[in-house]
């Protein structure tokens, strides 16, 4: 194509080339999605089907983008992980972080019938955020995925707890806060327990621990005779969750 | 909820907001597209439905996000135009370019169907990627438009006489190529004109010139009584597809 | 030279042109000018000395980055305005900023002796940091010199009040603030007329205003024969100092 | 100070700060040095007296800024590593970068005539620029000093065997050239030794190797009674030159 004149306005893009030997980390959050649960009558306080449709996005993302070894999914977020020397799009921040971002969202919307089978599609397209976050070492990158779950366990704790109250104990949400105001992780296991016979320790872990995707590496099978140097390959529909 | 350990980790993330009083111009495209409408049989050179769909995505984008005022497509891409004052997202760059892109995604899939009632979902999941760009003056995004406009003539009369000369002249696609090649626009409509009878400039605008949305700004209606202060509201149902 | 194994590390760096086609504005600060003025026993409130010796130091950047068509100074700060279109450095942030500050440092000990002839040179290197801020806009340029202007008066105003008190009135500096908290433009004006028979708007302009340096566009001079297209030239050493 | 109403172009400064836990290192290089060394006579191929005065400049930065734990320099160009935690000036970008640029270049003024007795101050004003680049791992901070370390000694054969054929040898500059064109690091040596018995070896190391600056850790001094943790503490004045 011949240049036109106007072409000079290509020039005003910014180059956006992640550092280097860093780990890239996106995380997606969907947006809106009290409004959106509530308009899909999502189970409370975890819908399983909802969980799964999150989790199977996740593995859409994660068969497409070989660079990603590690992804941890709660409620209405994910989280993934590239490995630090991914060379993907040459570390171009918006092309990594749009591209996870849509085809994530892409899945959720192509899979929703297998999972919400009443329901050929939602009732309105539901929309996810992403963004990027550069970690240097394994202790950052094992200290986020930390932090994201602890952020489950303390909100699952809350929201089972809050949904116990309302739903079996006839509170109205307005007093099962009032209730829950102040109360510890203990205060919480033991209401649940003496009130609702709720064994929080024995819920669904995917509840109590969101999802974990991990890309697996498996030995390379033999073609005609044995392979003798351990050498690895990935199967990219190995993909397992975690709960 | 109580701080964790963990939450440092939160440090690493980076302030993205773009430079204020400068135009913001997402782009988006199709990753993979020439085999996504070799998948579902796009017509050649140019798939209405497929077109169609592209603009209902684009106007769902549109009335979400309200400060986008303009938006341009073509072939598989779309590109959307915030106001200079936008403070949406406080604007943050990859909130604003993943919202774009994921609402774009969410609304292609949401409305397949409507488009291709032959199949309820795609044969997989499309994926796009996006971008945004700051142009500070209007004379740069009027020039940005040209430019997507020329590219849409361009790739429009070459695709348009590739195919006459393919599926019409019965050439190879190799042969097909080969004819064009060193030819300009005047001899690809004389060449359409002269060997396949076809007059290029009557062919649909939206094939020629990409599709264009505006927000219309239509005065208030009456409530009761007429207003009388001029004043106009937005609707935001009443984007139109100029193409 | 031949390429070493080691320049990857090259690859690290990262492209930091700033958007075109918007003003940059490079501001620097003196950093710990508190002392330094101290240990050098600048004249309070002002020192005619130090001031014209920041304005040298001014002087000489713009000799030097002819992109450079507005320069702002008070205290130990100065400004300095590129035109939009300037492609210094392509552009190149950190050089840009750098370049800035240290040839304004350097200047600075270059002349010291010109403007502190007692001293060779300074008990202690100075030092001056600087950043760069795009503004897209005129009325935004306008409006960051109005607020430098604004913030010299509001200082001087009150660091001649201030002084008055210490150095005419005797009051300690304690009891000098004390005296000031509260007090408005007009209070201060009064009571430097009343008590100490200082007519603040008889001060010297660069004390009360800033000093202002433009670059200067002059009619090309006459060779042999006149000129008759009107043409202007630069004529770099005309920089003048507008206080 | 009471806010202005143009207090709003302050929010046009963006954020610059750098990733946390990943090593800066900031390069100063010299502008225009072949000109300035040519106007200061300074010794072909290298001039101590200059290489001392960069090496001092770089202690008076290494004094101020403690978090620099290792600085390398040759020629014009300095190098400054900071330790990966550093918190100066909460890693912000250009606040950084210029501090360095300034106090290096001001430093380079203030001793000038240390080292230059002849003349009180040099014929005009100096320039350095600078950039920070972000190194994740001890492995690429390690590369980047042998980079320069091989930058230093590849172009330290060339030029001493470059003045070696002009001003020993009595060749013109373009027939040096000429002559050394296609020679490789044994080919100089053997002809420095045959030609003009010159040890190549045998020259200072700090023109073989550049200047190496560390900063150093001492034993703390015993206060009254010994102190048996063993603990370090920094004297800043011990910066020592390995060359």
């Amino acid at each position: 194509m011949a240049k036109s004149k106007y072409e000079y306005v290509k020039e005003f893009e910014k180059d956006d080339k992640m550092l280097q030997n860093v780990f890239i980390l996106v995380r997606i959050d969907g947006k809106g999605f009290h409004k959106f649960s509530a308009a899909h009558n999502f189970t409370k306080p975890n819908d399983e089907r909802a969980l799964h449709l999150m989790n199977k996005a996740a593995q859409t993302v994660m068969k497409e983008l070989h660079d990603i070894v590690l992804a941890f999914g709660e409620s209405d977020e994910f989280s993934f992980l590239f490995r630090k020397s991914t060379d993907l799009y040459q570390r171009r921040e918006a092309k990594i972080v749009t591209t996870v971002v849509s085809l994530f969202t892409s899945a959720y919307l192509y899979f929703w019938n297998d999972y919400f089978p009443a329901s050929q599609r939602p009732k309105y397209p539901p929309c996810f955020d992403g963004r990027a976050v550069l970690y240097p070492s394994e202790e950052e990158v094992k200290d986020y995925f930390a932090w994201r779950q602890a952020d489950t366990h303390i909100n699952n704790l809350y929201n089972t707890s809050f949904w116990a109250l309302v739903d079996q104990g006839g509170l109205s949400p307005k007093d099962a806060e009032i209730r829950l105001s102040g109360t510890d992780s203990k205060d919480k296991n033991e209401m649940l327990f003496t009130e609702f016979n709720i064994n929080y320790s024995k819920l669904p872990a995917m509840f109590r621990k969101g999802s974990t995707l991990l890309r697996e590496m498996v030995a390379k099978p033999p073609k005609g005779e044995p392979t003798e140097d351990g050498s690895t390959e990935e199967t990219p529909g190995n993909v397992e969750t975690k709960a």
